[in-house]
């Protein structure tokens, strides 16, 4: 039996963890592997590489991923998907490893919609993939921006500022909430929920009253962009914030001990699936165990947010 | 309505986060709050403070505790518990909030058991209470254990060498076996499983064979201790091991995401517990939604490994 | 006698461990210690707190400075100079101490020269103070930006990507520098240098022609803002670049071995300084030993860059 | 022209920084570039392997060697040396660049001796070469270290603890003086000065008397070990101490921005060095310009301590 895995759409921590479990999990049980360069793209174009387990000696702590990363719009055409199916074909693989976010899971998706063999595996900083708890790459980015936001905390209370905080999330706000939860952050401002700048404005003023030396607003980007908000703030109320947009360093680096795991527990059982016959489904995480999310759920449902999250930061910002 | 706050046991990161967390949502539901210095210590001689909300800014990101802690062996005693209760009086706590581990969960039942309302957190970094499939502490114990050994790593990979990593467990394996996972261990020997010197011997050096340019042991403490263990790995098979006993430094730092994450969840619901008059509680967490475990149940159960791991880590050390 | 402390400008880490090294030693050597809150708009407000050996306790390691800072341009003035002055003396101070930059020790050069005994230390995270080869804060701000530009890298290489990295620099390219040499920068543009976007634009096709997966721009802010570089980088050259702005995260964060290090030298030295009655000096490192820079001479000159920096990196971007 | 490259001794972080500096240096200067793999074991066994720009491809950043290193007792006999030389001659090999430490040096210096062009360049953490301000390495080593011990004082201040912290230095106390002014150690243990066990029980007493929270003794291992420091402060006193060897996590990780700084120009100056024919000096640093010091000096004198460190300290336990 011979395998593919490639990885797809931003990278995210712990893809090398999830690749190398994929690889010798699969050696281990007598499968052949090839790796696929550059995602779907490389599919395409047919940019497959043999993978040994000396391959991915020593990648488990790093960032990025080995088997690269691309976009490939093309592949949501027809002739895309047929290109990808005859590389598959002529490489001889019998069943595909894609770990990914919901993009990339769309495109698993088509493959499997073909009868073609997939497994996927929940991979993003995002971690809005429908069915699963968490991906591999969440708990990375979020201790990056906790860090980061820690780090513009000091700089914040020595001058009694009010900062504006624009983290990762162009459509969703499970990030932002959670970090801004994690940070203390005086005002979470996501997509899902809409904000009032006079409300804000008010807080703002009553928390240094209070003797607060700083407020923090934690603003997931797909809310709004930190400096049309600042300028919106200026506007209403007079008050100055910094700003800061933290950008791809929340993606980067050498992934978390929660990362790790999950990706070694994803990828070997992405493995086992695959032994099994089980095509179709996403690996995700459900109460602490694994769990395989039929790929048509994840295509067609939005993971919900937690609400009770907002509920909680009311009693904090005191 | 006035409640107290303690933290007893080994210090662990996110202890602060969680007294911010009970005293901000105490004070916001209207209720006074005391802080104890250093664990039941301070409980029976009576050093008690007033706690305010900026008493606890900018402490959710620091590891160790404000609140200090302490060993009271006197406390297991029925005059050490009656002067606790004698103190609890003299201040009109009507309930307490104990932060700690097992041992100190033990404390909170013979209080419980006494009449005398009492909630407690769990928190420890060795993981290993009953019924909460986390602790606080947990996660930046093994993110600095995981920060560690990748260090040695370097080292080991550099001179092609065979490492002990000795990592903390007295009693149980549960955070050498996380850790082991994440940091790709060729090897984890932990107390709740017995292990084979000859065997291990075999494995390195059938690695080193394998072209592997280290070996790495994460071994609890509670097993062995790394240089009794690299005597014996010596005696029996030749093979020189260098040793690291990593020790206090996991249980120290600034706590991670998670830690962060736990601490307020638990830190705002103990505060509902006891607004709902509902005692004699642990909280912890369960499919990731806080729960409540009797202390009873605390005090005379073991928290069981997960067996799986040792499954995983076979398909991975290839 | 009786000396105060101040910290003003931007805030560095390393700020509070020269604050205590200011406040023990003089306690040490018998002095009495005021702090004075928020740099030199409190010195003109009167903001005095005595300060003791406890108050200085465990600040070693954090960031921001405990004494806040906050901006004070009617500080320039005859003004705000002659209220300063009146402080000074309602407080009886005998000498005082200005932790800061180029600006905050223009300030002190004002109050020496109106005869009050001033000694000034060289803290910014600039690095470009006159006369010393390094600063507080320096260090700390080049592995917060060498740190995020590794996990920016990760994204890059993962995606064949260019990438323009601004990091902080309004006026000098110093930081840019050294940081664009330590992350293995394949362009660094700082305001002391012409670029020619033409040139780069060479260099990065043939870079990836070199088959090299990724390239990293340095960006010092005064030079051009990131968006705009990128931006003529398309306009010229069709080539798509992902841009990063590291801002504020830049300044804070617990500090480097060396900026604690310089810090408790710095600051030992200064009270020595006033000890011999030695004043309008600048304490800052040459050759690895303390210095003492006339005020007049910070004042006055601009410190160059190390033009043999461009020649290093010629060699290593291959 | 064709030059060789290795790593002997410990490693130490920054020490693949100068071997991709060396690399593209001689490259770019139209040299061929050789890596001798495991240090002088490699190099009379003749493990060559030619080194081209991509191989030193994002190694810049990362800790250990990979070149690997090894001890080779059998080197410092005539034969040993006779067969490194007949392995540089049949691998044609005009110069050969030495990164490593006293004892590697002391190997360049006896091949120098025989004729044969070398030049070293100073990488050890423990910074005990003669005639250079600094060796790549110690800046991490005591980034590790002092992150560690502030990991530490957490533990040592919730619970109101003496710690006696064992770090690297085995004929030296240069790291531990340093790391011990950093982390604002109470008292600091060094094999160049003699220490009395009933003074320091003193200064504890005296120490928690004036109401510090923590006593932290920062110790080099050629000193005293932990233990027996610790044993020994029990049986004087009866003040009971928790100990930690922090060990081999001192030497991994990333290099910090400083240690790549200086790899970075030394590995460049080495290949300068061999274009003017400049033979028998190692690289080092002093007065922040980059300095060649004969291999004679290197081997026959000791650096000595800064003793002016001891005086600082005096002032900041207080």
């Amino acid at each position: 039996m011979r395998i593919a895995v490639l990885t797809s759409g931003g990278d995210a921590p712990g893809m090398n963890a999830a690749v190398r479990a994929v690889t010798r999990t699969a050696i281990y049980k007598g499968m052949e592997v090839m790796g696929v360069k550059k995602g779907f793209a490389g599919l395409m174009t047919g940019e497959f590489k043999k993978m040994c387990s000396r391959d991915v000696g020593s990648i488990l702590s790093l960032g990025g991923t080995i088997l690269l990363t691309a976009r490939a719009p093309e592949f949501s055409s027809e002739e895309g998907i047929n290109r990808a199916l005859a590389s598959l074909k002529k490489y001889q693989i019998d069943a595909l490893v894609v770990i990914g976010g919901n993009g990339s899971q769309r495109g698993s998706n088509d493959l499997h919609k073909k009868g073609f063999p997939v497994v996927g595996i929940a991979s993003t900083i995002d971690n809005d993939v429908y069915g699963t708890h968490s991906t591999i790459g969440f708990d990375t980015a979020l201790n990056n921006a906790v860090g980061a936001i820690d780090k513009i905390r000091d700089t914040a209370t020595s001058h009694q500022r009010v900062f504006v905080v624009e983290v990762m999330g162009r459509d969703r706000g499970i990030l932002a909430l959670h970090c801004g939860i994690a940070v203390g952050a005086d005002c979470i401002v996501i997509p899902e929920r809409s904000f009032n700048i006079n409300q804000i404005s008010e807080k703002i003023k009553g928390n240094f009253e209070l003797g607060k030396k700083h407020f923090i607003v934690v603003l997931a980007e797909g809310a709004a962009k930190a400096e049309k908000f600042a300028d919106a703030l200026q506007l209403v109320s007079g008050i100055h914030a910094s700003i800061s947009v933290l950008g791809y360093l929340q993606r980067g680096g050498n992934p978390t001990f929660q990362d790790r795991f999950l990706a070694t527990n994803f990828g070997v059982n992405s493995v086992q699936l695959i032994e099994q016959k089980k095509f179709g489904y996403i690996v995700g995480v459900q109460n602490n165990h694994v769990v395989h999310i039929p790929m048509e759920d994840v295509a067609t449902n939005i993971k919900p947010i937690d609400e009770n999250l907002f509920e909680l930061q009311k009693y904090l910002c005191i």
